[in-house]
């Protein structure tokens, strides 16, 4: 049996679609049925949607060979309006943010468990109601914002478990984070939240201001010290840094693996303009250095990720709100790189 | 070949003996002859030692039957004087903290690493000067004091290796301390420092605001709420505490296992009125719970701990700082347990 | 849709019920519906059950006061013979085992992963087919018979999970295993399967042979060496084992922490006269040792257990094959306490 | 006090030597001074040493710049004859196998800890008598022969830390071991022991048996399947292996990610043609693949091989025993990469 909240049966309601075409042109306002939860599965209004690099690819096509039309974006928070049968994690009122793995409950990543996200192949979160497995929300606590939440399934969380579930940082530990995108910009805040030491790069001086604001304690100017990984060593007495969150990969790992003490870690969040990355084996034999793909992770780490938050008083990197329905210019923004951390869509 | 500071030989030192006898009254003021490094050693002019419970039992006569005199006390820092043959890791002038598991340098407890510590087996540090291992000091950041190191070896090195070593906590993650001794006050801190929510148990309301300025977000009074794992369970919406560091032993151990969440675990740090402990097994693996024995830890453990510190604004827990000649009345001060976190002696 | 193998609808089946009453008389054989697998459900044909020291509790009313009546029994295998509508791990015709606690597919124990078990109270396995959420059941390979794969749910997964999970066993380690119960036959063949060295305790010579053949290198008998602490450290050259698996709980655990090594693992399995436990927490400390309650495990537990079996070629320990309609005489073999390992319940 | 065994004081004795020059004209025998014991030093008798892939690329001048002459050869195990001031851990007439990387004892690997090896820079094993610290050698079982267990410091250690300490493998999991050489061949063994399956990859069928005889329950073959990764992934039924060790680097890494399960690893263990290593990052991200810089290890590392050696009945790989002043023709046998697994040097 579904429960409804208020009782009225909603009919119809907006959404975009991401149809055939290229680029911010296939993103199409669109009126479809409102979403009926089905048992185990809940419905979420949506209050707030945030953008990621995949997104960008996904509506460029450069991703993955989706069937169209699907519902972008897979990062979204908002109200729980209706459950289905069997689900008693949630009720109506409870205000959630969605995990971008739907399957993924806990435990280490599987074929299984991986196969299914939202915001591509499966539906996303720009519409106005969502329907969602109810073990695929999590609760939030007052103290994070809808904006915020909808800041955290894929960036919050793939910093989270990078940090705290691959290997778990500990305090006085040293962490490089490359640049001031979304995954680089929650590294930062919850490696200080955890009590280590943050070393930020960033291309341009103008930048560096604002990745000290989200948490670093010192800032490494790649147009000044384009050897930054020497930089690295010397900041850090001749040691290196424990973590390296290398957000480039490329030719640039050799920086990366050199900036780390031996036997640290560099974790592969991204690419830039290859997807080829090489390195020189002998280096990282001699440093005794890990390098580890980054994913993002279970609705585990989501309740550990907003939970470190609530715990804190560091807020998510929002750095610029939208409404929904102008998706377009925000996703025009993002490919600017303009941004320090995260776009986020709000819904009326 | 010997190196010294300055180049002056010294020829006498004063120290403190333990003697046959019972109590303080057998803490004396003695002189010995100055300390030479052999091949692998250093020399260590003692500028601040602290205070722990096993100095109390050792002094009493009520810990192991050490062969006696010996110089008692196992934590203090202080400045190199002089090194021995083969030494690199330190050299003269350089501050330092003493290991209290001389030859536990890293890797877990094995009898081999855990036979030797200062302050009974081996002599201790409550003299002029010390010879050391160079394999067992850690160099201080200046951000330590000598008074703030010298708390470091046993109290805080046993908080550090609880929380970080034998599980690591992650931010976010809830931790319960007992009352607001040396390890409950150092566990308290790191906690905090690591992005963790702590409650604190103290008996009375007094130390209530002591218990929070070391760092509680939440101070259950025993007298108020005698059954403490309820309220514990209250202030976590039912779910229970990650982490508690039990300090009593006996028969409260129910109430530190029903504290916690499922699959939570309770570190014995130590006991009051009796060394036997029992508790409940049925709740027990109802609740998953892990009990594990502390314990102090290698050097590697304690330059954890002064990175840790070094990266944060928190200050160790000195309570109150007297001469160190005045060992005696220092004693009867810790017996009276009327202080919070550490008492230190001060060198000249 | 619900697929059924064949096509012929099932009707009525035979079940055991759990009625009211005391000990095996409240055991009664009865007719109910065919179950019908619900969306994301199956139904399996029972194959096999297995018997273990819960049910006897659960039987004789002294675990929990479960509402009756219902299906007692929670290790059991079979064939899948319907899917509910968007099964697709598992398939009509495909032979599994059913995981013991329903609803924990992975990661660590939590209340809301904990709170379902098969066999109370939820209804359990002994029945000619069960209905089944289909992400709690595991598909089994051709060389783990049935009778072999009902053995695993509680006994064999908590035993792997103790192991493997909690801690990870290495090669070379040394497991001490009390008994030849059911976990710890099952803990005695998968520490040799993993390399290790297993020491055995046993009340009797008699069953000292049969130890030998799961797999211990030693056996201790306690009648020869009440003492079997000592004899467990005369036989690791002082050192201690690395784990010992306790089924009695009690005042026994003194001696199980004393045969551990310096850092080692006590896994709290069970008790046998009284739920209190007691120890000596200054040998505890001393020794560094955890005590650990041991739980049942997930789906992924389970997966991992069946991949162990698979890979080596030592078979599960099944002691006696019975009838299933012989559940009262099965159970009163068990309480009897002759068998070594488990007793297993066929179906026609 | 040196102690020495019988009574007698050796004046001189045989060592190889590498001077100036080439390859394995610039081994000489020569004769040196009997070692004497420092504080906290041993003497090894000698008794067998053996080759490994480092040797030829130092004996090459290809690894690093050492000042020579010095004695070359990393591996040895022999006999105690000698001990230092101070020395307890061990006594003359212990049979012993010494350490590679001498002060490496514990814990993870530091720039401090594995700045000293022996072969280069520090004085190796190829000579009659050996002085070494104290700390860094490991006792022997009277299981392992002289001639076995010279093959343990490096390739032993390496697989066994890959396998056991950086990650521990489970029973039930699946490792690729590419070719038959020393680490690959303890990687089979040890992966064996500790009940894994093991799929090995060799270039040719000729060595398809030998590599079974290692343990490997499968061959792949790489002139059948040069594709070898996609024969891995049917071998494991699509699912693909929990660990690849990888001895080649360069461009192969591609094939050994693809043959990796979802959350898989790669330990990199050396490369053959080039130090450049490049692979695809958006697969490495697709599979969440860790690339994890193998080393060699602590002698608490050693000391975990010789246990796991001792409770199992699998022999260390010695492929060819030749005496120890036909160094040369060894250095070219090892060359030619006939051998499978490790060639011993015996010393009269």
């Amino acid at each position: 049996m579904t429960q409804h909240l208020g009782g009225a049966m909603f009919r119809r309601m907006k959404a975009i679609h991401l149809v055939e075409g290229r680029g911010v042109e296939a993103l199409a306002l669109v009126e479809l049925p409102d979403p009926v939860p089905g048992p185990g599965e809940v419905v979420v209004r949506m209050r707030a949607a945030s953008l990621n690099h995949r997104d960008l690819l996904v509506i460029d096509g450069a991703y993955a060979p989706f069937r169209r039309p699907f519902v972008p974006l897979s990062d979204g928070a908002g109200d729980v309006v209706a459950v289905g049968a069997g689900v008693e994690r949630v009720a109506p009122g409870d205000r959630v943010v969605l995990s971008y793995v739907a399957s993924w409950t806990a435990g280490p990543p599987t074929d299984e468990r991986v196969a299914r996200r939202l915001g591509g192949p499966d539906d996303g979160v720009l519409a106005e109601r969502v329907r969602a497995r109810a073990d695929a929300v999590v609760r939030l606590p007052a103290c994070l914002g809808d904006e915020e939440a909808a800041t955290l399934p894929i960036a919050g969380v793939t910093a989270y478990r990078a940090l705290f579930v691959d290997e778990r940082l500990a305090p006085g530990q040293c962490v490089v984070v490359q640049g001031t995108g979304g995954v680089a910009s929650f590294a930062a805040l919850l490696a200080k939240q955890a009590g280590a030491r943050v070393i930020a790069t960033t291309r341009t001086r103008e930048k560096a201001e604002r990745a000290r604001s989200l948490g670093a304690d010192e800032v490494v100017v790649l147009d000044e010290h384009p050897a930054w990984d020497q930089r690295v060593l010397e900041l850090t007495g001749g040691r290196g840094a424990d973590r390296v969150i290398d957000v480039a990969g490329g030719r640039g790992l050799d920086r990366s693996i050199a900036a780390c003490r031996t036997g640290g870690t560099v974790h592969l969040v991204g690419f830039l303009e290859t997807r080829e990355a090489s390195f020189d084996l002998a280096l990282a034999m001699r440093r005794v250095v890990t390098l580890r793909a980054a994913s993002a992770g279970s609705r585990e780490d989501l309740e550990g990720l907003v939970a470190a938050l609530a715990s804190g008083d560091r807020r998510p990197p929002v750095d610029l709100v939208m409404p929904w329905t102008e998706v377009r210019e925000a996703v025009e923004r993002m490919r600017a790189r303009r941004h320090v951390g995260k776009i986020v869509l709000r819904f009326a």
